[in-house]
């Protein structure tokens, strides 16, 4: 098996949520394991200069329509949420410490964070929301509570999210594949390529 | 036959150069045409307040990668060009000019300006060099010369500018399909699959 592929994400990233659905599926194809890594979007727009993209004239307006469509384009279920942006802090922390203590039960958090945003519209910026959604899982909820207000566990989204942007991550979802960076949900038809044939 | 499909491009913008050697083919699948309406970029960054793409932290150089990747993933002979950005002012104006005479010869032309430019590192910034490139195919150079110093012509620039702005382009290549507008030649598979399905 090959080096696995890095998928920087952020919670709040409506594009992060749909390559969420496809890319295990995707790299297990071709023999290879994903690396989650949530990191905070903010601070890559502060890197780059960039705004919120829905807040851009024109460009926003369109992005509102295009997370909709390639939602359609590529059969996931998703409705704009009623809050947005929110901050994904909490939930990034209750990651890592899960990621510490088991890989696939982070995987399955992951999952479910991002859906209860995505698909049900819930505020995964408020820490009970988070650990109800640990708890539904079947998670130590007052372990997870007193974890993620620890110095390391915070310390640990600041690393991965310096470490994604030291790799160039202005956005997200942001891949890592061997050393070439891809960015976006809609480059997965190029990941896809680049798994395939080992770079093109 | 269907409505045509409006397709906005910028001579200068290595993603329209991809999209506009796949449009008309991917559009004939379906029965339909393609209007090729070349237009200045620089307007709608200004009306969406956006930096040119290669200029940005992090995004720009990245972008220069995925230029060349994507032109690979695609099939398409692509070199980034020696002189970049440019205007494309002069090669718009010619465009319109051809294409109030004859619409076969326009797009020929458009497809030369496109080659000549993201192909063989051509400045077609300079008015000679398009001149050249029209008289190239037969055209007559002068008659072109005196047109492109027109009133006429130097507003039906504007206007279709204006026009593409006002149906929300805030970036090249855009299309509009049925009142559905997509940007970005990564959006061409959404595209196909909207004229397969007459809209998802």
């Amino acid at each position: 098996m090959s080096e696995p592929i890095t998928f920087y994400f952020d919670f709040s990233s409506p594009y992060s949520y749909l390559a969420s659905e496809r890319i295990d599926e995707l790299a297990a194809k071709y023999d290879r394991r994903v690396k989650w890594r949530p990191v905070m979007l903010g601070a890559a727009f502060k890197a780059s200069g960039m705004p919120l993209l829905v807040t851009i004239p024109l460009k926003g307006e369109y992005s509102k329509r295009d997370f909709d469509r390639s939602a359609r384009f590529m059969g996931i279920p998703y409705k704009f949420p009623p809050k947005f942006p929110l901050s994904s802090l909490a939930a990034a922390r209750a990651y890592y410490w899960l990621h510490g203590q088991d890989c696939a039960r982070a995987r399955e958090f992951a999952h479910a964070v991002f859906r209860a945003y995505w698909m049900d519209g819930r505020d995964i910026s408020e820490t009970p929301v988070v650990l109800a959604i640990a708890g539904a899982l079947g998670l130590e909820v007052g372990a997870c509570e007193t974890a993620i207000a620890t110095p390391e566990i915070k310390e640990r989204v600041k690393q991965e999210t310096d470490s994604a942007i030291a790799q160039g991550m202005f956005g997200a979802p942001y891949f890592m594949v061997d050393g070439e960076p891809f960015w976006g949900a809609d480059r997965l038809p190029q990941i896809e390529k680049w798994l395939q044939t080992g770079g093109f």
